[in-house]
């Protein structure tokens, strides 16, 4: 099943796609409005009768896209985690996952513009599956990580490289204001038994930069689910961003910046195709 | 005034503080039942006429202290912001400030446990003043920086010194639960017109450890405020961590940890003395 969070005629709800439309589950689950209380409240099989029982409400030409989980408790982001982005960045591979994180503020939907700040034309690209927890959990094992998994989707992780290399620390490069995005939906676990056997692509203007197998994650997700909730709990709709492969426009020779007008797409084998064009922030 | 979140009888609510007792304004606003709630709806001359006015509900001992803001949108933690920590950790000062994050989960009140991880013993204090959000901005300039802010309290940002440094990226060694507290209060900005005049001093079993003055901020306040708001969007309730100064337990001959049993308190001048004692996490 795909779930999504949109706007549709002013109102934020979510959903389930089919047939190229969205069924309204915000309004057809009474004291559920949105898909975070909907993995919280543990009613996703209850939300999988609907999406093939219900006539579908909008088509998905009609809705406004937001980010998958509009409003997560937590994203938390892994850096370096593909070897040929930390060779291109010319770092060593750590035994531990970096972390940081980006603010919900951050991000937008599909089809939303993603904006290039006015303090810098460094605006790069990075292409990501990110997973959404389903279940809380503390001090998960490896090995069933993936049950407390409710499904994965498409991250454009959009970094700011000058303001990144300003300190040790990235994030300020990291959680400017809609600059990455989340989308188009998250597809449930039923249909991706497996994170590791997926194939994902970042294009610029149509130009492939990034092109890989999820295999390849240095740490993959089961010990990454253990590792970070070793040093805190992971509740529902708590979102994972893995990492980005190589090819990122800061190490290109010369750079390759996303530009307003261009459009920058991330697409995932068995999830979709999330695409975004670039604004500038107003002046 | 000194507003504060809290839990009575079971129930969470906001107040203000008077002649050691509580006037509980979560009792008596309607519409309003969170302190975040009061900054973001803009009624806090309204709370200060009750706060003079109304007959004080709970004596200060009575109650349950939560974090100042218990869920914000935002903890925005500064790192290598006094000089004296920065030559202890054997770094160099950065033009501009290093930024990580905490989550909400991270943090607990005045009076409650802080709890060493399982996982680790490198458990350190970092006593901080923090700053709290009143007025929501972007780009807001330094000049103008002090408007923003609601008011001021005390923060203990307690590190896990060697997941911190499992890789370039604090995030892993500053987030693990409950290991952080904020409070006991926010005295609002009317009674700290100037907050790099205040006296700051950490005391782990009443011995000092830390001891400093805020005009020592490498990036001050408004400059952190206008670096932070040229990123992303301040809002009510979001919550600026100001950096430590030095004499952390990590860089001492032997280092110094805090342990279960132990008392760590922060205690900043005009503000109050945020006061924890340290938990195992069970095994």
């Amino acid at each position: 099943m795909k779930l999504l969070s949109f706007i549709a005629n002013g109102h934020p709800s979510f959903g389930a796609v089919r047939d190229n439309c969205v069924v309204d589950l915000g309004a057809r689950m009474a004291g559920c409005t949105n898909l975070r209380q909907l993995l919280e409240t543990n009613r996703v099989a209850e939300a999988a009768k609907l999406a093939v029982s219900a006539a579908p409400d909008h088509p998905l030409d009609k809705i406004t896209f937001a980010p998958v989980i509009p409003d997560p408790g937590k994203i938390i982001c892994v850096g370096l985690n593909y070897r040929d982005h930390v060779v291109e960045t010319g770092r060593t591979v750590t035994e531990k996952p970096a972390l940081f994180v980006r603010f919900p503020c951050s991000q937008v939907g599909h089809l939303q513009p993603i904006v290039k700040p006015k303090v810098s034309d460094d605006f790069d690209y990075e292409g990501e599956l990110a997973l959404v927890i389903g279940k809380e959990g503390r001090h998960i094992p490896a090995s069933r990580a993936l049950d407390h998994i409710a499904g994965y989707s498409c991250y454009n992780e959009g970094s700011v490289r000058d303001w990144q290399r300003h300190t040790s620390q990235f994030l300020s490069g990291k959680t400017f204001a809609e600059s990455g995005s989340f989308g188009p939906w998250l597809v449930t676990t039923d249909e991706i038994p497996d994170p590791s056997k997926l194939t994902l692509q970042t294009r610029l203007n149509g130009a492939v930069v990034q092109d890989t197998t999820t295999d390849l994650l240095i740490t993959a997700i089961p010990e990454l689910i253990a590792y970070i909730s070793a040093i805190c709990p992971l509740v529902p709709g708590d979102v994972i961003v893995t990492g980005t492969p190589g090819g990122v426009g800061a190490k290109r020779t010369p750079p390759l910046w996303m530009r307003p007008g261009d459009t920058v797409e991330v697409e995932i084998s068995g999830i979709g195709n999330l695409r975004n064009k670039v604004i500038a922030e107003p002046a």
